[in-house]
């Protein structure tokens, strides 16, 4: 899927909402605990409830690592589940990776072919040769950390170069020349509205995957107001504050009405933009 | 293992060696294929040739994620073979992850609890709060990403701050305290012996896990020159150019012969300095 593409399913959907698949046990409803594969259940009746209101689901991948290689097969489930039932969705690997030459090219091919991903997260701190790798896989994106929504983010991405600028200005205007907009989008974090709109005049034409909305306290107007761009150039992810919404088993409906509320907001904010 | 344990174990095996499990199917001997785990038979044939010569074994991730959830399976086996066997052996998860909160505390889980790994790589980008998590559960360890030998490196980790520093430095010198000298270590390639000098200076009584000696081309004499402090203060890192030393039915031998050079250029090191 290119970035074209992308665009179009937003204008089809009326949506640019990422739902984070960041499954835990201990948090599903108890109904589903007695199934023999619990998580994937739970993933399966969370994106049947909320398919048509997104474009992307983005399983957190330290949630399925956490019980080992059964983990692993919960995932693999989850993403041919996806794949199969709605081909439209783009997929992101939550990986957070970064290693270099070869051993990227493993990671490569883990998230791009092993589990057929759109997408892999990246941790930019080895550099170029730790990223190109994932930029030879036709239709597949590197999504590159700048600045993220944690407190930590001021430590090292916010911390000034000699010149003026900061270390996340500088990651993001480097990185920008190894790919195209066709296949790099960076993570900027919701809290970060300020800094979204230098990014924007930054890099007026990638796409932005932006979570920290709901549970993290980002404001989904503010992310509008200083990061759309005219193919929107945003994919806004809530997780927890859709996938728990009810711990019930009403939790399906739970998680379609909170999905469905910020599918209404996208919804004007491409309108008043004119984007659909 | 805390800093005092992990020196005497290099004391008794005369070796700070750490021998990379970066297992590749298509790498393996012939004769391994027609076993049901081909990749767990050839790390365990490498760890039975070699636990004597080494201190740690690194499996890096990406060598079984590349494989799915079977890979997880085989990268189990092979950390409980090694607990089981060689019990002494300090096990580091090459995973060079980064992630916030609650989600490292699951990564944190998956590499501590669910495999039972000493130490876990860790990229530093997204700052103190993906880390901490990690230093929370005694007895294990972090090893942050500081400065690596890949060509990427220039890109961010050596690029020169307000006020003159390197953001490697920044980060060291930064992370230094979010942890002690019993639970941080840093990766240090072997190709940058200048800078290791200068590193030794900022931090003189961490560990540093040095990868780069053998294929990579680093020089383990600079490496203790330029590394070594009063407790050894290095876990030296080769990876192919010891499990992959011969392809055929001598692997073992081979790999046994090449761990041994190493060993015996670290035994010289450690007699020279009077640390055994």
């Amino acid at each position: 899927m290119n970035a074209e593409e992308l665009f179009r399913n937003i204008q089809r959907k009326k949506s640019f909402l990422c739902v984070g698949l960041d499954t835990e046990y201990k948090k599903i409803p108890r109904m589903l605990l007695d199934r023999e594969y619990p998580i994937f259940e739970f993933n399966k009746h969370i994106i049947d409830a909320t398919a048509d209101l997104v474009v992307a689901y983005k399983p957190n991948l330290a949630l399925y690592e956490s019980m080992g290689a059964a983990g692993s097969i919960r995932l693999e489930m989850t993403v041919t589940y996806i794949r199969q039932n709605h081909p439209d969705i783009f997929i992101i690997a939550d990986a957070k990776r970064g290693d270099i030459g070869n051993t990227s090219r493993l990671y490569s091919r883990a998230y791009f072919k092993t589990l057929d991903c759109d997408a892999i997260t990246l941790s930019p701190y080895m550099g170029h040769d730790s990223i190109s790798p994932f930029l030879e896989v036709d239709d597949r994106w590197v999504i590159l950390l700048a600045l993220t929504s944690n407190e930590g983010s001021a430590d090292f991405q916010q911390v000034e170069l000699k010149g003026g600028s900061r270390l996340y200005e500088h990651v993001i205007t480097t990185s920008a020349t190894w790919g195209t907009v066709n296949n790099t989008m960076y993570v900027i974090g919701a809290t970060k509205a300020t800094e979204l709109k230098h990014i924007r005049e930054l890099i007026p034409e990638h796409f932005l995957l932006v979570p920290g909305v709901g549970s993290q306290g980002g404001s989904l107007y503010d992310v509008v107001e200083n990061g759309m761009n005219d193919r929107c150039g945003l994919l806004v992810n809530a997780s927890r504050s859709i996938i728990y919404a009810d711990g019930t088993n009403k939790f399906e409906e739970a998680a379609r009405e909170q999905a469905s509320i910020l599918q209404k907001q996208m919804e004007k904010a491409l309108k008043d933009r004119k984007l659909i």
